[in-house]
């Protein structure tokens, strides 16, 4: 692309003249909305709050001290900003502690030892200091577990039934595949198995295993669980099919005690619906490996740049709009749990809550749900916005939200949930490779733009 | 996002089969155009022929060994497909050679001696062995040197209008800042500087320069041009603020005489209407630094995985499926001359072209372009198939196409430019960094997908 492209992009900046009347003129909402993005992209914060955060705390997993540091971290940042309240929400969260690196060792008839890249699924049990051992069966689906009932006592059930690259829907695709991390442990346990190892949910062939939570159904059948790389889950079945294959388990993973953590809070109180609450949030936990970048790293500091955004183009709200970075969304909820318990104990109402917990690419648009009564009408009120959010690529689907403000549905307001490209999102997360590295500047900018922009008009205009 | 999330994605799963009903039933255009996007993700061959490219070859610029090499490697590719006829077609193309690396040292009164991170830009004149000196002018516009005038004789005139990084549309901070780059030279030299730097066109401060090429006004007013890398740029104007800066400037780039090349070309024979040709191409040239991966190695294999996947899918189509690889883009478009010349010469007619020619990222849509007789009512044809193209994320605009495909308007047919997201585009263009490490597999698929579902529409209704 050069020299005839470069000359069209001139004529295209003036064919844009033409686009941009509409935003020319201050009054109107097109022109507010132009200069958000301006704003975002030359004076937003989120690139360089998510590398110090990524940079300087790292992982953060509920009731770690990085954890602990981020809600430091967070309030302080927030505490710069010059907002009406910043404060902390105390809750109690699970303390699951990763233990030793996990070793998956293969022995097999055919080609010696070998450790597999694994890591434990959060909230596994381990294995004990001395592992287990015992001969691998490898299935596709819980189902086929339940066909195989007592045959796989006393052996490793192996789920390799990998998310289905083809899909042009990534987000479907590991809903495809997930029952087998979250419900794979608890179904071959139910049979006496001795334990469980999980193909990594990527559509990516390669040496990062994927953590995750796992579901324990009964408190008295837990069995140690390990996420395997997709690269060695395919050498772990070729090994199966070559011969019988025997796996050692070591994993000191565990549950600690419940520890004290906090939900991190700030908001600008509305000037004229006080009462009328937008919730933009985020979850400040994350896994262990890896910095917790795109997951969910972006979706704090898009909510944070969300209100230095407004006080730095000095809007002043008709609503009040609150930033709450959520603790323990990937293995527990806690910290929503609290805040959906102290926010119907107040009478508060959220007009609306956008999570945005999806990664730092491109914003694509944003995904609705709500409550039956309502939820219908205020959708509607989102559509009607189209022509201003579609100039920036952004457009609207239902049929989903955020896990962290998932109960807040009873106050009838509406749930939504940021949805930026989503075609890198599975490369990356629950891993070592979750980084800053693997965020670009503008996507992520773009992402606190396309929210404000949102926030913005449902202020301005409720629903 | 963990828990919740994923028992969501389950209910999504269920909702999405409402949306694939009509693409279930085997007699819809959705059907197959799923069946493409399946294809495209499980069985595409553009990645792998990307990264064979890439790291065999290398970068392409035309008149090289490496260009030459791209010629022989893409020819046998096709011939590997089973098509109904793969050629080459011969051109004369020039031949710049960019000779040593470019020395850009800065000697200035208070920080001693320097040197910048420096790429000549295509088609610039070098210096000669001696290098030349002289003091460095700053300006912002080619404006400004025309106020300026008589004061830039003699002088070293370094344009740093910087890209607009608040633009939303990155092609459009582009156009408004490449005229420096493309006419800055020759502007300049009217003046009788004696060389110029310019600025990279980038949104981000980095140390690698973007070469690109300019445009000569006057044959007996060449003088020699480089880019620096953003960050030296911005180093260069901090030291020309602080006191009168002196640069050295040595490049040994030279035009030589045109070389033989060619466009190559591979066709499945249209089977009712084999008159009516739909073109698919990109151009297999590149800069001769990093190795042309997104600009335009991806668009040559979009193009290529068109009739890969088409032979794989069994689709036969009516009308001619041409693939074509257009040589030169970058500093002549020597290839496509020679193309439109054959095409007018044989009475041809496209009914459409489609050139991929920005990059390998998530697909965005389509751009249109054509002749004022037949264009309104073209385009209009693309939008009543937007039901089927946006569940993948594609819309349509106006207003262009590509450098390639410009040429044949005059046979009134669609020009069409592929669009994929462009936020990540300026980070890597005409840079050393312009590798296979920078294109995500999936979203290089997504485009070869989005382009060969368009066609399919096109060849199946016409226009």
């Amino acid at each position: 692309m050069n020299l005839r492209f470069l000359l069209f992009c001139f004529i295209f900046c003036c064919a844009n003249v033409a686009f941009a009347q509409d935003s020319t003129a201050e009054d109107t909402d097109a022109f507010y909305i132009k200069k958000i993005y301006t704003a975002a992209l030359s004076e937003g914060k989120c690139y360089e709050w998510l590398t110090d955060m990524t940079t300087n705390i790292g992982g953060r997993l509920a009731g770690s001290p990085q954890a602990a540091a981020a809600v430091d971290w967070t309030k302080q940042m927030l505490d710069t900003l010059g907002l009406d309240k910043v404060y902390l929400q105390p809750c109690m969260v699970p303390h699951w502690d990763r233990g030793d690196k996990e070793i998956v060792r293969v022995a097999t008839s055919v080609a010696g030892s070998m450790d597999l890249r694994a890591l434990a699924l959060g909230n596994s049990v381990g294995t004990g200091d001395a592992g287990v051992s015992g001969e691998v069966i490898e299935v596709q689906s819980l189902d086929e577990v339940d066909e195989l009932g007592e045959k796989v006592r006393g052996k490793i059930v192996f789920y390799n039934r990998p998310m289905d690259g083809s899909n042009f829907r990534t987000f479907t695709a590991y809903g495809g595949a997930g029952d087998q991390r979250v419900f794979g442990p608890s179904k071959a346990a139910e049979y006496g198995a001795k334990a469980v190892l999980v193909r990594s949910l990527t559509t990516r062939l390669d040496d990062y295993p994927h953590t995750g939570t796992l579901i324990y159904k009964n408190e008295n059948q837990k069995i140690p669980a390990c996420a395997v790389s997709t690269n060695d889950a395919e050498k772990l079945s070729r090994l199966i099919k070559a011969g019988k294959t025997t796996v050692y388990l070591r994993t000191t993973s565990q549950m600690l005690s419940d520890k004290p953590s906090a939900n991190v809070i700030g908001e600008i109180r509305g000037s004229e619906f006080p009462d009328e609450i937008i919730l933009v949030g985020g979850h400040l936990d994350s896994w262990d490996v890896g910095r917790g970048a795109h997951d969910d790293g972006a979706g704090c500091v898009h909510a944070m740049d969300v209100l230095q955004l407004m006080k730095r183009l000095n809007y002043k709200p008709k609503r009040t709009i609150r930033c709450v970075l959520f603790m323990n969304e990937e293995n527990g909820l806690a910290g929503a749990k609290e805040y959906w318990k102290q926010s119907d104990a107040n009478n508060e109402y959220h007009l609306a809550a956008l999570e945005s917990d999806s990664g730092g690419f491109t914003p694509r648009g944003f995904q609705t749900d709500g409550h039956p009564d309502t939820y219908t009408e205020n959708h509607r009120s989102l559509t009607k916005w189209l022509p201003l959010l579609e100039p920036y690529g952004l457009g609207l689907t239902t049929g989903g939200s955020g896990a962290d403000i998932s109960g807040l549905k009873e106050q009838k307001g509406l749930l939504i949930g940021f949805r930026p490209d989503s075609q890198r999102y599975f490369d990356y997360h629950h891993t070592e490779i979750d980084n800053i590295d693997a965020v670009n500047k503008r996507e992520l900018e773009l992402g606190a733009a396309s929210i404000l922009s949102l926030v913005y008009l449902i202020d301005k205009y409720g629903l």
